[in-house]
């Protein structure tokens, strides 16, 4: 699959080649993550059915789940009327899409408690991250 | 409220100021469209409830629906693992987000046909634009 093919040139790139990308669950409609893809990532990400984001900190493909197994099959991906932002329908395998074992990636709540405005982790981790990346 | 609190510190701005920020509805968990948010218009949300964006095209804070009419009424704001992407669980006043005149932003959808990859618009136009915004 080419890299630079029209559908591509369709999605508005930033200045480093990225787009920002949601992935959601596929019949829950949670947002598992927000990660970026570049035009490679995209392209496997559609010739896999598995998400392949761009890694910022590591600076290199990201095929999610490849170390801890926990793939994302891609149902659906939608892009936004003004062509910067991707959205990914997606099975989570293994249900954790988070680096620290819970579900989602958004679970610090702003919390205002008489006037006191601070965050609290929500939700529970479900797997030792230690227990998550053997290799 | 301080611009400067603390819980503001704990997000990680990027260069410009700005964090990414998807606005999702409540109940359906649709994902409806995703704006930046600098430290002002993230303070102006959570003292009045309702989405103030920040404007990156028009470079001016946005309170989404001040031209339409199409307030988004915030339930619940959260942020992600890495403390750079906030998520608003919001009730979409008049049920349009989008701009041209549908419930999401996110209505391309990517097809592929015979090997042919192409984007199409899944989603109905729900009102005409042009009866949105009359000043």
């Amino acid at each position: 699959m080419s890299q630079n093919a029209d559908w591509q040139d369709r999605i508005r790139w930033d200045a480093n080649g990225l787009v920002p990308t949601i992935a959601q669950e596929v019949g829950s409609n949670q947002i598992l993550m927000v990660a970026w893809m570049n035009r490679e990532s995209l392209a496997r990400t559609v010739a896999s059915g598995q998400a392949v984001y761009w890694s910022r900190s590591r600076n290199t493909l990201w095929h999610k789940g490849e170390e801890s197994g926990h793939f994302q099959k891609v149902h659906q991906i939608r892009l936004d009327c003004d062509d910067d932002v991707l959205l990914l329908q997606v099975e989570q395998v293994g249900g954790l899409a988070c680096h620290t074992g819970r579900h989602s990636c958004f679970f610090n709540e702003l919390q205002v408690n008489d006037g006191a405005i601070s965050w609290a982790e929500v939700e529970p981790v479900l797997k030792n991250p230690d227990d998550i990346y053997k290799k």
